[in-house]
């Protein structure tokens, strides 16, 4: 068990920058999550180039899964002493009960904050509209502990945040809303919202982008890539952190590009579930729910020969 | 409450054409969900045109509702005396324990069929992972009184049914998967599908194109509108039942168009509450659960002016 303060874990201990792993939620045969291997997966994340989790998110498959369950997932990964400091947990669902539901409960077990989807069934809402599920959300809440990492990802969610948006929401919540992933892939956004917004840690939701988003003042990055290119990434982060040679930072960004191009010649989640069946020994890793499909044995054998090719090797 | 045999309700007196409202799901100032009033309001459009009610859809905002609230709207109703043979509520939810809940629970009801989205928050996933998530959705269920209806509303979804998926699943599940609400207000797909698919129910997804539906041998139709415009179009359908003259059809579906066309100018959800906090002089008709919000007050008066110019009357 974490051990949680009477106010709850300081909030100078809250992993706030740095890389962040999407991380994968591994299954059992019946779908269900696989919580003893996720609690693995976690901590071998966190020793292998990762300042930080956000479980739960897109990547883990999070919205394949009921309310109870991702309840259970967290409480076993805080039992299995996986730290709540570390995680940033996605709690943002279309219905506002289920997204007060799982948030309070993220910061009763103290985690980092949440990463909150804008509500993603309705499209073409107005920011009036979004405000205001914010707006009720936090107050529902009613927690001064609460940190909200915004999720923009308009390619999946289908729901942009506007930057008057975020500007609104900053103004109406000072120190609860307090950063953003963006996911768009669109740099320029991500760079322009770390610059137009200082403090608010802005987090490039790949880390092809890492390099560009440290140089703008962003927090890091959020990325699914990191499930398998942690160390990789880590290090591009240590290199920045410790000042290293500018040319020696721009050779560690273009071999972890590389590599993350090389993942995306596939569908990521099941590519990288594949990976770690293969690098665990464990096959039960390449279990997704549908409406994600397995790889088939001819794209498994693609991705290990291409993966191969690229000299990517896991620590 | 309603009786159900042993066997659940008899399959014969399932309601499966005609004019479905989706119905509107009228709110408490907090928010919940106002169980005495829904069901009022569900035997009202029973009792004034609708054949039918798929509640819990789109209009009737249920992805901003959890399960559990979900679930207590449909034991409400029933309780309530709305007849289960006549509902078609929606239980297709991203999550698919989710989904089994809500439809085992329908059916358990005797509910006419449940309609289902697909898994809605990953796009561009593929016909096999769809196939994938309603195989195992229907195979978890378990229950031969399980009636499916698929919904396609690509607009907000962003998970299309191609026809070959629908083909796939029809061919699987015979019997158990019979009909389809197309939302995509492409009348050539929906009409297509009612004539490629004989047997399969294909309902369209707006009033507007009731007629060209019925023509092409579909089922009828299941729209939002019909929540205000339920006399109207019962008109329509009874005179295409009982072969009125061509001329006088034809001219109740202008009658209908030019209506529905008119609603469409306001974002209709909010814009139907309105209406029916006027007609029914409970102002309290008028609360949605944001995303949504409200009308403001001009453009309530808007609302209010362009219907009356409308000639729309509620029975």
């Amino acid at each position: 068990m974490t051990e949680i303060s009477e106010a709850g874990v300081l909030e100078r201990e809250h992993q706030t920058e740095g890389v962040f792993a999407a991380a994968l939620t591994p299954m059992n045969d019946d779908l269900s999550a696989d919580h003893a291997e996720m609690a693995r997966h976690c901590r071998w994340l966190l020793d292998n180039g990762c300042d930080g989790l956000a479980i739960l998110g897109t990547t883990g498959e999070a919205n394949s899964f009921s309310v109870d369950e991702r309840l259970a997932i967290l409480d076993a990964l805080v039992d299995a002493g996986v730290p709540a400091r570390a995680l940033i947990p996605g709690t943002g669902c279309c219905a506002l009960p289920d997204t007060v539901r799982l948030t309070r409960h993220a910061i009763g077990h103290g985690t980092a904050g949440v990463l909150l989807l804008p509500p993603f069934y309705y499209k073409n809402v107005s920011d009036d509209g979004l405000f205001a599920y914010f707006a009720e959300a936090i107050e529902r809440i009613g927690d001064e502990r609460l940190r909200v990492y915004l999720y923009h990802f308009p390619q999946m969610s289908a729901v942009p945040f506007s930057h008057e948006l975020i500007a609104r929401l900053l103004a109406a919540y000072p120190g609860t809303v307090v950063g953003l992933k963006d996911s768009s892939g669109d740099v320029d956004n991500m760079t322009s919202l770390a610059r137009d917004f200082p403090g608010f840690k802005v987090f490039a939701g790949t880390e092809r982008f890492l390099l560009p988003m440290l140089k703008a003042g962003g927090a890091g990055c959020i990325t699914a890539g990191a499930n398998v290119l942690c160390s990789v990434i880590g290090k591009l982060y240590g290199l920045w952190r410790t000042k290293g040679g500018d040319e020696e930072i721009e050779e560690a960004q273009a071999r972890v590009t590389e590599l993350r191009l090389t993942l995306e010649r596939f569908v990521m989640i099941p590519a990288m579930k594949q990976i770690l069946a293969g690098h665990t020994g464990k096959p039960g890793w390449a279990t997704v729910r549908p409406p994600f499909t397995r790889l088939d044995p001819g794209k498994a054998a693609e991705l290990s020969a291409t993966v191969a090719d690229a000299g990517l090797t896991l620590p």
